[in-house]
């Protein structure tokens, strides 16, 4: 059970980033009307406004990297907690930025994971 | 109702990072038997578990400094996501290290919050 979490937490991670570097604007497939994102402590709810949020980031493109990637069973919900270490690299910048993720993935009615809750943070040394 | 959620988890923040650094026996009374923590990739389950493995951290005392708290409601558990990020002094260090944490607070039938999921990472530079 463990193993699934963690191989269902991973797989979630590897897409999510990659949509965010390649095709940012689809992120939004990942979200639902009851999502709440906290980017850098403004909180920002329901796909349209997180859609509006990620896609008016000041870069065109970036490239995250990530460190550590640790899932959970969410009890009561039947998803998982994921929760992400890494670093992003925005075009035009030379130096990396180190940050912190977490998402709370819950199932759909069609059995597919969506984000309820995502909280991102840089991590300022 | 924003408000709310933010003024909870901080106060929870306050209390965790209170007794983690005065009266770490007394944490375990946080936990119940479903919890669930990853300490740096480690899994632990249970009171008792995670309890043993708050206790017996190389260290006998610590220091925890908060530089961020970022609260959002639960919303199929009534509870509330709590992610910290802040860095930390070991008794004997001079250097402090910087770390994050996240943890899914759930209301007990007695309406205090227990924490059902908590994930601990260090953040290497």
């Amino acid at each position: 059970m463990e193993e699934q979490v963690e191989m269902v937490g991973r797989a979630f991670v590897d897409h999510y980033y990659h949509l965010f570097d390649n095709d940012r604007s689809s992120l939004s497939s990942l979200y639902q009307p009851s999502s709440i994102l906290t980017f850098e402590g403004q909180n920002i709810q329901g796909v349209e406004d997180i859609s509006t949020k990620l896609n008016q980031l000041p870069f065109d493109q970036c490239q995250h990297e990530i460190s550590t990637v640790d899932s959970q069973l969410s009890a009561t919900t039947g998803g998982i907690m994921v929760f992400v270490s890494g670093s992003l690299r925005v075009s035009g910048e030379h130096h990396s930025l180190r940050f912190s993720q977490m998402f709370h993935l819950i199932p759909t009615l069609q059995g597919t994971l969506f984000v309820q809750n995502d909280i991102f943070r840089l991590n300022y040394g």
